[in-house]
């Protein structure tokens, strides 16, 4: 079973900027029930559509499949609800794990957020100093929860 | 754009059948919003991911995507409501056009809806004897309402 097990955190202060490098992702919601979201997505010329179930503790179902980046476009210009979220995404390692920076942009900047995926929930994982308050049961950190709520409204 | 152009109709009798072999279809709807639908379907061994706008006049955008038939099946079981749609679709060539014949079962048992795709909303049809009343605007017809309101409740 295809599952997400992730945590996130806030950050505290930004000395991983020092190490990083970003990529601009673009990504709306076709669609949401209770939890389980449909979510496309633009990398560079790349998209993605994601299915993903409700979370339970820090997993989830997902399914993710490449589409032609027209269709993405086409996707989140007619059918995605507005604002879209854009942000920058960094990505470090740190021990044996990837951590994942995401920095919003338009009506959630401000917001910056870490996310690590695990391969079990009960993973030990080792915090890198300049990680915060875990907020992985926070629902208003999921990226669906952003697009009704935007962070510079909260 | 990728346009979905068809029209329905209700069958007046019986004698489509006579050079119909059909083929089991299976499925569900992960999420609506609206009118715009996220649809997984199972054909044999091969799985579906189709991506509906809202309906206007006879079109809807529509995007459809393969997928493995092992994730069709895990998202038809944790992700979509019930009942889902089982239905045989009999393909039948009448003049230039393909005709597609849903015959419904489970809870929708006794519905059964012709459909024809067009390449333009007004484009001439000739209809087969079989044909009946025309249904193409009432949303009664559409898979996604059938999950909720299956024809046996009418």
């Amino acid at each position: 079973m295809p599952q997400e097990i992730e945590r996130k955190y806030l950050l505290k202060e930004d000395s991983w900027r020092e190490s990083a490098s970003g990529t601009i992702y673009c990504q709306g919601y076709i669609a949401t029930k209770d939890q389980t979201t449909v979510r496309v997505r633009i990398v560079g010329k790349q998209g993605y559509l994601t299915i993903k179930g409700p979370s339970v503790e820090c997993s989830r179902l997902e399914f993710e499949y490449l589409i032609p980046v027209e269709d993405a476009e086409e996707m989140l210009n007619t059918l995605c609800q507005r604002p879209f979220i854009t942000k920058t995404r960094y990505k470090i390692k740190w021990g044996d794990l990837i951590w994942e920076i995401d920095e919003f942009h338009g009506l959630n900047e401000g917001l910056i957020i870490a996310e690590v995926e695990l391969t079990d929930p009960e993973q030990q994982i080792e915090l890198p100093p300049w990680i915060g308050e875990e907020v992985s049961h926070d629902h208003r950190y999921f990226n669906s929860y952003l697009v009704k709520h935007p962070f510079s409204e909260w």
